[in-house]
């Protein structure tokens, strides 16, 4: 089973579908598109969040970061003066040095994410989408932002206009990721309910990616991460409306099917959108999609395992 | 009165001389040889070391870091089966980053320097001594090392054969140095009891610099790190007695006097080395120069100072 993801939907169903599977039967592919440097570091929030999830140590009240994280060097940094509205805890910057250490060094992000998978004792496979750089810049009403800035420094208050991803023309598959996709041994593909613009998109996008995902010929199933007219979590709502779009799960089906025609083979709504799904020409089926608790997530991952023949 | 430093010594008198003078009438030159890259930092042991010092904040007991310093990044590198061999505090870490980021934007080693000093309450001027990058290499039995590969990491075991500065020749000094020296404002110069080797030598080696100083026509004194055989802190006298010199301040005297001829107007020797100053034919004079107490710190500075008529 091959998951895309972004960070925290995406991660808390790759979170399920390792409990249900044999580590080896799945590897996550993470959008990078969010990376990016702040004071020195090079940061891949939606690559940590996986990390954090898949190792048991996320802050799931927050919804980012670490659990019982500290922040004495976002203190010391304010008192210095510098900018702290990335929110950098202590065991993060951990993670932080480790990764810009050996980029710097020459390592590639999938050599990294690698070490770091192990370190922190995750067996099933993550990937960076691409070792190249991608980077989304939101364009707004307040002109171009890079997207953390967009996210974190001014917390999706800008309206949306349109997206785009710096890099993503020169970008190449992951090796690993490209390994997988020439293996044949890709059984299902499941597109995490993340973000389809900031989330999905970058990954996507890749050159030549989903018309290799859509030519495995396995059953690519994609759940939908708004339930009811609402995001469960970050700005996807928001930007749908901003975009002019209806803020409902039949408007991502729309999405997926226009951007990438014929890649979806099954579309996963929740049990709240039985009456969309019924208007919906596309293939859809109804799950209970919020995942609060671990056994959410393994019931969805479950489901999505079912429908996808794994 | 414009000060030579390396660390820890040379931080010692720099803290007697910024007592006893108004902080306009003193810039500390810091030597950046010994600047590295670790974990993706950019790190100044130097410029750390006075600006710690300068702020009242270094831990003096420990000789180098922040009074009252907390590991947790570095417990949790550890954990990531990461390098920990340099010691990197959390309150260290934020000066760390807030160089490293600001380097990565653009800004020169001069300007962040400037910005920590003003951020940690520091008046007088804290100057690298040049933007660009210089590194000690350190030749030796075990072949060539980074100067903190065998510092710290090594622990200056290895047997030094010599050093070299890479970079050094491409080397100017930093604007604001430059600038003082083509004031005229500058009283005097103090070599403060630093390494000569890998403090001293890479600051008077960039090119044109050693002349200029001893062009200025003012009192250069230089204060020695050796008293009675014995370096009061890190590897002098062990390197000297490699490199095949007598260990004693006279063998500091004839360095500075080979190496930078006419620049020294003035040998400074503690009073246990009165017997090897009445040998030397270089103008010395003596002073108590361990520097235990601040009392000791701005002796040896109102010391320095009436020698150089200040």
């Amino acid at each position: 089973m091959l998951a895309l993801s972004g960070g925290v939907g995406g991660a808390k169903l790759a979170l399920g579908l390792a409990r249900e599977l044999a580590p080896e039967s799945l590897a996550v592919v993470v959008n990078t598109a969010d990376d990016f440097r702040y004071h020195g570091l090079t940061i891949s929030p939606d690559i940590d969040t996986l990390l954090y999830t898949l190792s048991g140590r996320s802050n799931r009240a927050q919804g980012w970061g670490l659990e019982g994280e500290t922040w004495l060097v976002r203190d010391a940094l304010e008192q210095l003066g510098a900018d702290t509205w990335f929110q950098l805890g202590d065991r993060d910057i951990a993670t932080h040095l480790l990764r810009s250490g050996r980029l710097a060094a020459g390592d590639t992000l999938s050599e990294v994410t690698a070490s770091l998978a192990r370190a922190m004792g995750i067996a099933v496979q993550v990937l960076p989408m691409s070792d190249q750089s991608v980077s989304t810049v939101v364009h707004s009403d307040e002109g171009d932002l890079a997207f953390q800035e967009y996210f974190v420094r001014r917390r999706c208050e800008p309206r949306v206009t349109g997206f785009s991803f710096r890099g993503q023309a020169e970008a190449r598959p992951a090796p690993a990721l490209q390994a997988l996709l020439d293996s044949g041994q890709v059984s299902a593909v499941v597109i995490c309910p993340s973000n389809p613009f900031v989330s999905v998109d970058p990954v996507l996008g890749i050159p030549g990616l989903w018309r290799q995902l859509a030519g495995l010929g396995v059953p690519v199933i994609a759940v939908s991460p708004i339930i009811g007219g609402r995001a469960v979590k970050g700005p996807a709502a928001k930007m749908m409306a901003e975009l002019g779009l209806p803020v409902d799960a039949a408007a991502v089906v729309r999405h997926y099917s226009e951007h990438y025609p014929g890649l979806v083979t099954e579309f996963v709504l929740d049990t709240e959108d039985a009456a969309l799904a019924s208007e919906l020409e596309q293939s859809t089926v109804l799950c209970n999609t919020l995942m609060q608790t671990l056994d959410d997530k393994r019931a969805l991952a479950r489901f999505v395992l079912q429908l996808a023949g794994c």
